[in-house]
């Protein structure tokens, strides 16, 4: 066996050698080096973990408006320029400063117990005795206009937690169904396939020509109990006291660090996620995970000398959660110069194991990009795969830059989103490696390539 | 095919009957019409489990000491005499009463935060102003003996939740071990594999020569990320406010009912589990499910008219949790009839998917066991292991019955155990009507069979 694949090599190899000598260098052969320097430094060691876990137990949740959020970017700024990243600034956003207040929810009947909510993001607080009703569990926005007549003065559960997508879920506008039909205050289900007495928040949102009531998530266990209690015909009666609380808006700022390109300095690559989080938890996942992952991956360029033909800026945009404050702050400071943005890359959804990116531009541009991607073929996380983008680039994205998401595994992403449980522990340094090395190959190379990623 | 089949038939039926005739029927044979009915009607619908619910959703968590505990024992006796039990009757026991105050564990630095925690059962109470100290981490009780002379004046944190029994686990003792060393405050990492920022409770004890010191339970990530602070230098310091006391017992009850047997009335299979809970969750998994399987055997044979030469007693056993007050005193009422328990059956580990039992006893009765297992083949639930028993009938096994634990699917038990997320959600009804059906096989056919289970 030996001897017939030795007599394969010889005969195929010169042609192979002539293949190569024919054409011009394709990208992976062009690349392969750095792209191999760049994997292989973002998996010797867990300093993107290490550093994460630095910045989420020292400073903690860091939700817009807070203090934690301030002295994580004074931290980070400190930091980037220690690792010599280029015109390290904070760009000033005025953000939202919604602050959690002490939220109870006591169950008055058929017993009496304390059941464990959260505020959804933006919720009125509720007057200091609180808001006594009884509670009407429905199960679709249709369930509720078929029930409407036995909403009045209730308060109503939605017990549904199916994901339809952020702008559709009853945590954003249940609290606004609820009081078109007159309810008093609105729980949800929280949002997740897996608890262990967990609830969740997210963003909510009123309309202004409909009253504001209190909205709250409920746990999945206590959702299903309310559920089980009024099929069985038990009377439920809660009482919501919330002192939740939008204050005037704060200063925040974007985090910018780069390095500038060599031959076209103005030709841009944003690359980042965003450094608030939700107020529980410390946003190791969502998205402290993106936005260390983004700049390791730039630090690791500078200590292997990597400098591309354009410029790489890893931006850590301020307020994502409630209010995307800094991604449209961006988007309008620099808008003059949208044409120069070559690409946008994000990573929101959490430094698990990475399959690649969903990426939404032109036939040309992904091509291209799909080429890259078998630079990442020894790691798995190659796959280019169409439509993707992130709330973060989403303004650039809609004045024309092309925008691409990277990709991981969800399974356990809405297990621990906007919860107390999205913490270090659930991530793990090796898959953070692997989203450090696919994420700093795709943005070297797109920065770095003869051809400008084609509109 | 249908052809030869029917000459298979034709050919062995004979042997079959002669074989039949030759002996005496086998155990297998003689209830497996029986072992069919019941396991029928067990999985015949969720009544088991819809009873649960009721029971967890009206009175919630049962800790000793509780009205709630003792309202569900209404219930349950009320509930007995409807289903047509016999003897129903609710035995006195003086119960320990420790009641959880408010619990909060502050980290002041590095940061501030409210860390989650729920003191250990038993535990006392901090002064108004709390505990305010420095933490030290240990993996092991070595190592908190290595480092014996930083332990002065602290707070320990034992980083470490591996299971080595319920006496031995820094639950029971952490207290006592740390405060002998000079810590002022006990913390554990709760006991779990799985978190989403859960907490988890359990007993302790003090010993009684032994300053007494405050003793919790931190999450698995708040334990994760005080070893990471302590990892790195940063000095980690707390202050602990806890307001549990131990109040004068309390009487609660032993619930119990009966089949009484047909032949030999004094005989009694012992049958049943806990009916009191931890304070968190309701205690649905820990222990109503194995309360109410028991409970849900003798309702059915009840409805399918199927009365046993012995007796079977159903026991709801009070106290379970922290102090085993109601085993023992059902120990000490029927110590005199203690020759006549021919065997104790409980259920305490989850009403999941069930494989069998496990066993103490004599050789003989292991092989009887066994072969009234095979009834169970269909379910797949008749497998008999040697060694099992269980916390509420191991004072009569000391004494000399034989007894056998449920054994189940133990995955995700300690996922949810002493926790809030303890819950009706975790179970299932077909599994649960599964556990039904093995604890009413099992007890049934010792309770009928000629033979008297042997010692």
């Amino acid at each position: 066996m030996q001897r017939s694949f030795s007599l394969l090599t010889f005969v195929f190899v010169p042609v192979l050698a002539f293949g190569q000598a024919a054409g011009p260098e394709s990208l992976v052969e062009q690349y392969r080096a750095d792209a191999d320097r760049l994997i292989d430094a973002a998996l010797a060691d867990s300093f993107a973990y290490d550093r994460l876990a630095f910045m989420t137990d020292t400073y903690g949740p860091r939700i817009s408006g807070s203090q934690a959020l301030e002295d994580a970017i004074d931290w980070m700024l400190d930091e980037m320029n220690e690792d010599g990243l280029e015109n390290v600034r904070g760009e000033d956003v005025m953000v939202p400063r919604w602050v959690r207040g002490e939220e109870t929810l006591t169950l008055l009947e058929p017993r009496v117990a304390d059941l464990r909510i959260l505020g959804l993001g933006g919720t009125i607080g509720t007057s200091p005795t609180g808001v006594t009703a009884e509670v009407l569990v429905v199960n679709s926005y249709d369930d509720l206009t078929a029930n409407a007549d036995k909403a009045v003065g209730k308060i109503i559960l939605y017990n549904n937690a199916e994901w339809t997508g952020y702008d559709t879920t009853y945590r954003r506008s249940g609290a606004v169904r609820a009081a078109q039909v007159g309810a008093v205050g609105s729980l949800i289900r929280s949002v997740g396939p897996v608890s262990m007495y967990t609830p969740h928040t997210g963003a909510s949102s009123y309309a202004d020509d409909v009253v504001k009531i209190p909205h709250a998530a409920v746990t999945i266990e206590d959702a299903s109990m309310m559920q089980r209690m009024q099929d069985r015909g038990q009377k439920i009666v809660v009482r919501l006291n919330m002192d939740d609380v939008t204050l005037p808006d704060a200063l925040s700022r974007n985090v910018i660090g780069e390095i500038v390109g060599s031959e076209f300095p103005d030709e841009v690559v944003v690359f980042g996620g965003h450094i608030d989080s939700w107020d529980v938890g410390v946003g190791a996942m969502d998205d402290g995970g993106g936005v260390v992952a983004a700049w390791e991956a730039l630090r690791l360029m500078k200590e292997l000398g990597l400098r591309p033909r354009r410029t790489i800026r890893v931006i850590a945009w301020t307020n994502e959660e409630n209010g995307s404050r800094g991604a449209n702050a961006y988007k309008n400071a620099y808008l003059d110069q949208i044409e120069n943005h070559i690409l946008g890359i994000e990573s929101d959804g959490g430094v698990f194991k990475p399959s690649g990116f969903g990426f939404s531009g032109s036939d040309a541009a992904f091509n291209l990009l799909t080429e890259i991607g078998h630079l990442l073929d020894r790691i798995d996380s190659g796959t280019i795969t169409k439509g993707g983008g992130g709330a973060d680039i989403g303004p650039l994205m809609r004045e024309g830059m092309p925008g691409m998401g990277l990709r991981v595994d969800r399974t356990e992403y809405f297990w621990y989103h906007h919860s107390p449980a999205d913490t270090m522990d659930k991530l793990d340094p090796h898959e953070m490696g692997l989203c450090v090395a696919t994420m700093a190959v795709m943005a070297y190379v797109v920065a770095d390539m003869e051809t400008r990623l084609p509109r």
